[in-house]
């Protein structure tokens, strides 16, 4: 069977915040992501080089966690190829939404885990106006360097109880590729890392150990190098941000990672993933065992407990 | 019109050399590529994490320059596909090859200016033994940490008279996406920088001054960050390597650069791209006049006079 | 003869501007110093691990050019030793001064080519309020992340037309070494870098070409990282900053630089000298001859013709 | 009272291993140093920029551990005050000693917990030869790239019973500033951190928690760059060498650290300090108490139980 193109990237994520003007920002001056807009109860920001109005939509709420999940489509008619895949799939779907600030009509459908996810393929870009135009034109907006200062969204990573079936939502209504994921010795997958495209992995999923629903395990802006990465420990740091973990890098997939938690506790990641990607078509899922799995990250650091126990909202 | 996603990535590039063995010493130990397999006058390397057989054959010949360029499909139909379009394109043909080393069949044929192309789909991947085997095995091959160990092949870089009618040729043949261009006042395209995926680019063609036939600009391979292109400015150095140009960042992509000559005179670029690619379905070509281009290099370095005449063979 | 350990080390540049408030937005906003003071025409401003209430002391002028560098003595004794010794030379001085807001009494004075330089003990030290306090009690102040936000002031670099002359000076007053020089063909020096301390160099000189009295080239604070150094590239293309050369190496000392003007048309460096010091007590000057220059910076850049031409205030 | 500038720097370490092939293999070939001659049980090793003929003894043993830490003074003259100070101060002498390979004459002493130090100014500068020499004259010797590189030796932490009796014994015989010092709330210090120089520190003590005897703790080198660092984890990671913590950066001093341990046991760190000196003449000791420390190191990481207990040989 030929690989499937139909999902070009993944396009944003809405994270809810209770404590929506810390959360705020951090998003802006610690993170250094940029504002586009405001509507209703959201606020709707992306990095320097997202090419879309929003990458990320802050919605206050009386609770942590995910709202929902954005994908933008290869075409219009890959746009119909994939609602036609999700309807005949069984997988709960909500239908057709109006859109928002940041795009035009999108499918709205449902994982067996109460997660939200939306497939569109008008969008809005972003246009640099004033002090933000950039000084090279292939830039989306200028380089600001304003906190951390990530290029653009990287990937999403949600929590299930059952990572094998969503394994298979991911495959049935994204045509995802699996490229890495972790098998305990009972056969159940523990992770999965999943792409649509080039890149590595734009959403992986664990496993809920805490028997939570639709929860959120963090969401990841990449930076052009490692030593941002670094940099950004230190800003997080005399910011008075919780740094949970890293800098380090994972086994698992290789990324270089940095861990906080905002104000309203979800979980932010920054990383770099070097000049790693996916490019063969045939690539084979690389497995992790779960004695492997306790060796630790790539250079011996043990994962550390809250990593596996803590998500938004808490349960 | 969907996006054409037929073609899967740069697979390898021939280099031709009067100077075998020195050619063959810098890309090993100095370069610090991994030779993989000898057949007649080749020798295969292949960067540290490339997971095909190779991704340069290195060739023994009476002159320098570029021998073909190999692109790998992303499916078996997806040949079948492309080999057609080729087919009916008029382009010159030279039909079914066998493969060779690294790979199987291959359809062969060649741009209007002399260069060949293979496309290929059965590959032969490279199997790490012994003490190349990686600690992390996601990996092709450890990170041995030899040379400058560039991890993957990036792009390469071919002269031709008349940019436009190569645009054609790149778009009819590969399905290729054009995300940059040079246009000079006079119409004239001066440079194209060309995609199959969402790289920012994979093959690049400027115009050839000296009025050249077949002639070859640079070959690149791309290491994790921009402290390893520092780094083996240093080593370049060391190592009497004649470095023509940089460290720097090209305006156009963005990209941070090096460029040197090996022993035999075929320019080598050892650069770094960040987390930038080219996600976005529906890209608008970056289109660059003359006089952005006289403003130099991104941070105003002038480019070098060699870098706009010098290609090999030389005229 | 055993070496002098009387001065301690370069404590503060006076730097002249005929556009103040720009200038002062520069290195506020874009260079990243901190603000500790004002006084008459001028302002005080220091990097965030500069220990001093300030490094740079930016004054408002009719012209550009540096008002007058303050070295710090190793204790109360050596500054005795120090004025006695600069008293006994015949060099031109200028007797006590009162010190400024940032330091106590200095004693002034000038070399033969218009210069002016003073030597104190009584400091002030910077201490960090509020928002400014660092979350680790070893740094003078928070690391702020505000544009380039070097960490220290590292070396001034001035002009003479008898750079000879100017090396007698140095050895004379300040018991400085010089631990790198270049040397022409007909025995002039073309340029000579000093140290009081371990740091490679703390003062540069360079020969006037153009003949003028007291002028300056440039004046240098240091990052940690040479990538701060090409992230600082980045800030100053967008910020519409002129960028004269770099980011590369010095193959003189090994700094890795970038040289920006300031809106007035001062030289202004950002530098990362990785791990090396002169810890050797009886260092051999390492002299470069002409034709060693003309190979230009380590990794074979020419040096551009403003550097060597180049100074404030312009002749 | 003035500060005391008669010993130079830290010159070598000579360090013991019951495993001398294995040791000899690892710090050549993945740590990166150069054999610079070969005496009795001992080979002489260095850094590329060490300007010494070594700065690492390594002597086969029947044990691991330390054979004793050489100082390089500033001058004969400085020399004797200190042979002065050392025999006034009732420390146990072990007289003058022909010296070896690498330096003339020095004089032996040793600190109340069993650990040898030697005094000394003759030594033998490295020539480089061949292939080694540097293409800029101002390195000892070429940057060869091999394994981790590091630049120079950088500092060695010792053990001892009682951290104040050894500070009294650095600050009376080699007249060191205490840089840091971690003070628990009994009134003892857990650790000093002590310079004879502009190098933030050139020598640790920590608390012998197990009350070991003349204990070794680690030895480091220095690297350029962090990202030097994080190159080496790959490469020890690669090499099969156990990665005992980091990369990670210390709350004290702000090192960016790793520690890996070679395969005799000894610790083994490489780092990188940025561009921190302490510069300032009348620097204050930074003094952390208990609680401050179980914050764990700069980025939050709890420092691993080993790095309390673990020292060579081990008890």
């Amino acid at each position: 069977m030929e690989p499937c193109f139909d999902v070009a990237h993944l396009g944003h994520v809405e994270v809810l915040t209770d404590r929506f003007e810390d959360s705020l920002d951090f998003f802006t001056h610690v993170y250094g992501l940029t504002e586009s807009g405001r509507e209703g109860d959201s606020v709707y920001l992306r990095a320097f080089d997202d090419y879309e109005f929003h990458t990320l939509k802050l919605t206050r709420h009386q609770a942590t966690g995910v709202g929902h999940v954005g994908y933008r489509v290869s075409s219009p008619e890959a746009l119909e190829r994939r609602v036609a895949a999700i309807q005949a799939s069984g997988y709960k779907t909500c239908g057709w939404v109006e859109g928002d600030l940041g795009h035009g009509p999108a499918f709205r459908f449902e994982d067996p885990f109460g997660h939200a996810f939306e497939l569109y393929w008008e969008t809005r870009k972003y246009v640099a106006f004033g002090d933000e135009r950039p000084a090279l034109k292939n830039l989306a907006q200028r380089y600001h360097g304003r906190g951390c200062c990530p290029r653009r969204i990287d990937h999403v990573n949600l929590l299930a109880t059952d990572v094998s079936e969503f394994r298979d939502f991911m495959i049935t209504c994204f045509g995802s590729r699996v490229t890495e994921q972790i098998r305990y010795g009972d056969g159940r997958l523990g992770g999965c890392w999943f792409t649509v495209n080039n890149k590595t992995y734009d959403l992986a999923c664990t496993e809920d150990h805490a028997g939570g629903h639709g929860r959120f395990h963090h969401l990841t802006y990449v930076v052009d190098q490692r030593e941002d990465v670094l940099r950004a420990a230190d800003i997080f740091l005399e910011n008075g941000v919780y740094i949970e973990t890293g800098p380090h890098k994972h086994a698992i997939q290789g990324t270089f990672f940095l861990y906080v938690w905002e104000p309203a506790g979800n979980r932010v990641e920054l990383a770099n993933t070097g000049a790693r990607l996916i490019l063969q078509p045939d690539w084979e899922t690389v497995t992790w065992s779960e004695s492997e799995r306790k060796k630790g990250q790539a250079w011996g650091l043990k994962t550390i407990e809250s990593f596996h126990t803590y998500g938004t909202p808490p349960v």
